[in-house]
């Protein structure tokens, strides 16, 4: 692969940092007197797999005023993401119980992220002129405007400020039924922070989503809905989609596909036959479809992400910790997985 | 699936509760220097399943007089075993090891129960009367009959009495060749017991060794062999049996097939390609099968009854800890495995 | 000791249930990637000791409709602590992060338990009149009404039902500055709930707080103190209080004084040199107390209690395990902890 | 220290293996989900210290034909120890679990070994003559011939075989009340292996039992008790014994003492102020009393076997390891525990 | 299977002994706070292995004269390999990083070996003519003599004494480019050695690599790369190899074939679907070699080799554990993986 | 205290970076099969220390270019550490095994590190005019320029710029006998490295080995030393001391006193009574100072040493992380420990 020229690449993510609490071996939480812990969260988890692939990256985000969060901003910087919009509040940081599934039982996730210091932002707090001063792509999803209006108001005047800056907005719009109970619409809010977006990363049940349609998600499907999108939206450039398989919860497969207003793209599909870990596997595609936009053509942005994704699932943690060169190895059609010596 | 009105749900077991030693990550024992450890036993983890879905249990056992006793009597509370028929004698109790094996390498098994604290039971210890009282259903296997001239005593002496009261009585004859030291014939101590018996849980090469006949095992076979055993055993109303193959110890494939006295039921096969913990799962088969019966019709209570044993292999122990609604929504075809948020 | 003859002893008890998660071997939180895990609270505390000493105890509280409920609720069962009051609802379950001090070393907390479970208990969710029947004891501490003005409605119908029934009622008046923020005075909410109380468990600072006096902490204020409560609350019968020195985190002293009306009695000072766990020391205490009332003299009791308290310092978790013939010993003299075979 | 020239130094012990089995962190069983595990035993213990510190040794036992003997074999090996004279037979390993204390909690231990392999070993399985050939040393125990009439006979023919070789028999006579079962006094069995010993490890205590006296424990006691052993069982030419005081069970002080016919030695006392491990010092003590009558004079002997017993005490497991230059700088004096770097 | 009759079975290994250190769980490092340490090595696998399986071995290496060569010695010892000819000296042991990959992750592995104890080694150091006295097979890899100059020169002076005495040789002709850092040409130096070997124990690509040829990877490149390597070297007698398919980290293929001058060999495919392990598995084929050549003919020899490295995938750790019983089942073709009770 | 008005506080540190590899709970390393790891060293623990009270700190030195490297990495920037003059080289990062002791028992190191990627550092590889611009302090210790020429020479180059900066020079002479391999005498490159600093931090045991004089320890004897190193080496300032008394490896006891050209200052001794980790408690003692010299008056910057050091014992790994409230709560007298809720 050929990288781009480029100037600045510093991208600036928004979102919550929860910590992860699960039991090891797939143990049920009843069987259990400990738990491996990380931190993570969606927008968190696409900030730290692109410091770790050697980007600036800045994620603002609020943290709790306690050891807890004093481990948690350890972390944040361990990843190499700049910390400089991070603010410590009195609550506590959000939380989920995870017991990891295996074969046909699928895990189980219980959080405890209602009144946490995250979904007490505001606007307020965040001063988004300096945060994307020099920023190239500002990266949200779905999850941060379902939490709380606070996160809402926050995130939405920073897309205003991104737009009105010229930066490239990422949209992962990742719709979460469980989340939403503040009393806002989750179709208006959507639509109305996508209509501020310029990349959308999701596929066919999105888009259904978004615009009340119901395209089918074959390839066709996927390619009339991507029109439809732009025609709604036209602020969107271009399309990026996972499409996933799950054999179980142990054996998954995955491809690509784009839209780009111009050519449908698609990869070779990829197949974790033992998975290690599922969390943060979307995001490992969203963080490589921006690495991949920085530095490639469109074609091996999708191969680069959609490797990523699939490198996501061999090791724990919510956030793909490989190396760029790992996944160009898996994007160029590397598997076999021999020892590096 | 529809629920069978019901009256009285109480279920009681008998048999030995063991304590499992066995390293993690699939060591060797003589690589480790920690064992996790796990209590269970044959009729335990039917119990053990039973009351995590729910019902009504009590199990009949002897327990040690020491720290280990009083850590097994807790973890039968835990599971919500009813423990008023419990004795706590001065024998230690029952125990193994288990190292676990993959691929190609099987598990391998030491035990150290010869002289345990079941082994010790009398049938003057346990007030079957008492005990069966407002019962429905009384399970035992061929393991305890096996271990000792007392636990045989003691587990005929409760079937006389269950059958007088009309508890329904199932039957998972498991024959253990490194059992029966004790100077009885596990060939005539079994019909005996069979012939105290409802319900057969078992298939065609546990006809066989009982009945002294070789039918074969595919379906035709299972189907004379079952009308076979009727024949000889008349109270025996029902025989359900679960069919593995084996790929390899990581690698399982299993289905339920049943003869209710009018039709052969089958289920699907469902395949394990990750097995987690393969101990337990013919335990999680019958415990499926009583809960079935209670609930559901013979062909529900034989899928509840095969995804139940599918789901033992997908977390560690003796004992199946998913939910009701997990199986369930196996059993109703959904083993994609797909993270529940 | 003697044992007093008695006829019921069943106790209820009244409170939040904490999971608690603690990085080992004095790990900073930052410096871990696991947890260890329990489950406990002020008033669980008592009844899981009370409990492992074999009394009948029954817990009042909410739960979490979720795997950390479950888990609770297999721990609860696990102690034997009866469970038929508890309730399951949408609410994550409490917690607290903990990092364990050593030397000059403060251990840390950092709660999560302003939205909990217990938090949105009501007064109609709880059967006082059923939940009492047969009741020798209901014990309650501090910490539950300083939660929600749920949780105090709750706490005060059951101790007006309480005291109808003629139920002995414990109080341990534990403040604690960090909750009482849903708008009640804690000062008033404790004087009424002490009204309602007849064992007082706390000594001259917990007297002073609620008098509003400055008794000085010897043994002449002691009982100064003591009569005045009693003069203030004449429901008051017997006040216990434990005296700690602490040395610092890993190595603490105590001794018990109490005053019941009629002589003031106390005990030797035990000296723990290496503390394993400092937290629920305060609850085994109480628990002592209590069991000490249903079975020996006031003398006797208060040994007991004491021997109870330094015991629980010397094994992990925040509830006290060991047996009753353990505390005996202590109680009578014997600290000298040889191996026992 | 000056070492005394010698031929030979090989050392036969006899005894059985253990496995000990025992949860981490001071855990309560019942708390616990894993449990660390060694390989130990009095004797065994005494062998691995010698081979540790280098001595050729040779230990007699059985071990069981399984993959906990597959286990312990490797220990005898790792640590050095012969194996020539081990045997593996159809019985299960011997087992205890270990609780274990802190400050004034005792430590607790449940045995299963009524039925081991070693209680199953008879005089015919070992040649004695051959095991005994070119050795200095054989050490016993008095937990062996407690554990049944076939060691107790396998002990005794070895004794004999050794005093008619000239080996110095060295006796540590551990009398413990929950063995000796199996029908002999061992009053008369202890002092019947005695008269064939000619080194006696133990104290007042031990002497008293043996004697049927009552010495006092004060120096002028041990004098007294000693001469009176000696003048009984005139094979003895040695009394060594260590003091210990149990401040509690993480706070030990020991000092040595011995008559050697001649003259009182008597060594410093040291003080572990935080026990790691309190099993296996006493065969530490008797290890370091082989060691130093193979290599120093009476004193040194003394001096360097209370030191080995101290240094037991600072790290887990049965098996004193630490090195000889570590005991000797202890038994020197120096005993800051200042790192080495 | 039937064994061979055979005088002695001593086999002597030489080569680096190294701690492994690899955090557990599929970690990144990074990500972790322990690391599982285990001592192998390309020689020393294969010593163990055999050790393993009853026959007798010697390993001769270096060893660093800390507490990290005294767990090491520890380990030999605790496999029961001779440690006769093992010396310490004043270096540190080399050791590598493991991160586990799995799926299409690769492992990765970082080395620190350059100035080992073992790059240390001279010809002097080694008493040839003593160690190799009786001995039937000597083994080397092409690891050792490209770690230093030394090294290369122990193991050439002990070939050359091998040879004298009529010692079948067996050479493992692994190459490394991350080794050979010390001035030789590795082509020459494998030359050289393998001219001194009779037993070779690779495949078509290794025979390309010595005999700068390009012979196909198929049977029939197999057998004519075959050929010339013996009209090369005339003293090799039999060339084994086995053929991987890597279907990703977690999933392999294997099998074997053979030219022993007269006819092709070749083996059924074993199929690994989760490795647990992939380290070591072409020493435990080579263990297997020699074990087979010991006792069995060349086809039974090439099924065992096959079926060891197909086990050794199955646990943690450089070294194959398990028992020839095992191995000759799978070698005779069970591969199910049922639990042995 | 009061916090003293100041402009820039950076301080660059510069020395190794090594890996710490420990078994816990005091095993020996032949007990073990895992260890735990840290990254530390005694510069970078000056460095994380005072990172972590919020300072902003740069650390020179070479990293491993591989999976150690990157691992190291990531933990200095989890410290906050600014890691622009952190190269990476292609050698492997130095470490050590540390056998942690307990009452009598030393710890024991084993050290890695003679051919590490810092042992290769070179003055080149440095630019000291941009490093130390707007630096306020600059702190080394005599380890670095015992490790290799190379080392040294960094070292001395950086000092001659930082003084010709006017940037305050702290020294820890610490002396290792193990260490000064490569040609150089430790007296004279000790009295020039001296020569070049302004701050000293160690007591009369450095002072009587660089000026190779014998003054007493007491306080007379600092005094006396005190004013002879200044008087030898005039740029010299201040000098801090810490004393300590080992009572063993799990107790120790220290106070600080000082000596600033005008008086004498001391501090109350404090008490560790049960270590949890004795390493780092130096560099945690100099981060105490520079941290002291950068807020408060010498006498108050010595009170915040001490408290820093001694709080170091009550937490694993190298570095200190407590916060700045938690030392200046010891310093100003606060040792009982009592929890912080």
């Amino acid at each position: 692969m050929h990288e781009k020229a480029s100037g600045t690449k510093k991208i600036v993510t928004f979102g919550e940092v929860l910590m992860r609490l699960s039991p090891s071996d797939n143990r049920k939480l009843l069987q259990a007197t400990q738990m491996d812990f990380f931190f993570g969260g969606t927008e968190m988890n696409v900030a730290a797999s692109l410091a770790h692939m050697g980007i600036e990256v800045q994620h603002v985000t609020n943290i709790s005023n306690d050891i807890v969060g004093e481990a948690a901003l350890s972390t944040l910087r361990k990843y190499g993401i700049g910390i400089g919009a991070v603010q410590k509040v009195n609550y506590p940081l959000g939380l989920y119980f995870l017991e990891v599934g295996s074969a046909m039982r699928s895990s189980q996730v219980a959080y405890n992220r209602v009144n946490s210091c995250f979904a007490n932002i505001t606007p307020g707090q965040v001063d988004w002129e300096k945060v994307l001063e020099n920023c190239q792509f500002m990266h949200w999803s779905g999850i941060s405007p379902g939490v709380s209006e606070g996160a809402y108001q926050t995130l939405k005047s920073g897309l205003e400020v991104a737009l009105r800056k010229g930066v490239i907005v990422t949209a992962d719009p990742a719709y979460r039924s469980n989340l939403w109970k503040y009393g806002r619409s989750s179709h208006e809010v959507l639509k109305e922070l996508i209509s501020l977006s310029t990349i959308f990363i999701g596929g066919v049940n999105e888009i259904n989503e978004i615009l009340k349609t119901d395209f089918s998600t074959d390839e066709k499907g996927f390619m009339a809905a991507s029109r439809a999108l732009i025609a709604e939206f036209p602020k969107i450039q271009k399309i990026f989609d996972k499409v996933r398989t799950s054999v179980n919860a142990s054996w998954q497969k995955i491809y690509g596909r784009a839209w780009n207003g111009e050519e449908f793209l698609t990869t070779n599909e990829l197949e974790i036959t033992n998975v290690v870990d599922r969390i943060g596997t979307g995001d490992a595609f969203a963080a490589g479809v921006l690495y991949g936009l920085q530095h490639f053509d469109d074609k091996q942005a999708l191969d680069y992400a959609n490797a990523a994704c699939a490198l996501k699932h061999t090791h724990v943690g919510d956030v793909n910790l490989v190396s760029v060169e790992e996944v160009l190895e898996v994007a160029n059609g590397k598997t076999d997985g021999r020892i590096k010596r």
